[in-house]
């Protein structure tokens, strides 16, 4: 998918605006998807380059957003324990790469057409 | 169309992301529309917020992006000439347009399902 880790590829770069302005765009995506993955905030974070804080924030912010947590965490040993999707977490990172799919599979022709203005002028 | 000045309306914010990582998106195209609409780039500038010399540059910056003028100035009288958009111009707000109204269509629903997952641990 478009996003900004891979600004080359040609493509959609799609926020969801939902009722009172809350987003969910593909930085929330990836990072629900990394804690999937990783089964850690803070490793999924760091990832992606930003800090545990502004992992958790952002995670919070969804929940929020969504009024039910998004991830649960286990207490743990040394390492700390596993960070989870809920039910509702995975739900809404399945929804948000359905969007962006879809939007992507509806534009192809168009995005393909404005890339090329950009030569039409050299030609 | 969703976009930063209508936060409350449910929908898409869509950025086109071009090779190399030029980004057509809803300001832009506002942008671009508001000079059409006012023949000037200060006051389409003004209408949605920025400085003479912000709006200026977006311009420009798209010129660069597509490498040659959206927009034309006349040179003019006291209220100085009046600013249009090239074919070019056009046809990038016109391809954008599309683009949004088709990928706003084809997600519809699953937009709608993810609002939807707001409300549903309040049930």
């Amino acid at each position: 998918m478009a996003s900004v880790r891979h600004p080359e590829r040609l493509g959609l770069h799609v926020r969801v605006v939902l009722r009172g302005g809350d987003v969910v765009g593909p930085g929330r995506a990836d990072l629900l998807e990394g804690i999937a993955r990783h089964g850690s905030i803070a490793a999924a974070g760091r990832e992606m380059g930003m800090s545990y804080r502004r992992a958790w924030t952002l995670v919070a912010d969804i929940a929020r957003c969504f009024g039910a947590p998004v991830v649960v965490t286990a207490p743990g040993g040394a390492q700390g324990g596993g960070a989870t999707l809920t039910d509702l977490g995975e739900q809404v990172v399945a929804l948000y790469r359905r969007i962006e799919a879809a939007a992507n599979a509806a534009t192809e022709r168009e995005v393909v057409a404005l890339e090329a203005l950009r030569h039409a002028g050299a030609e």
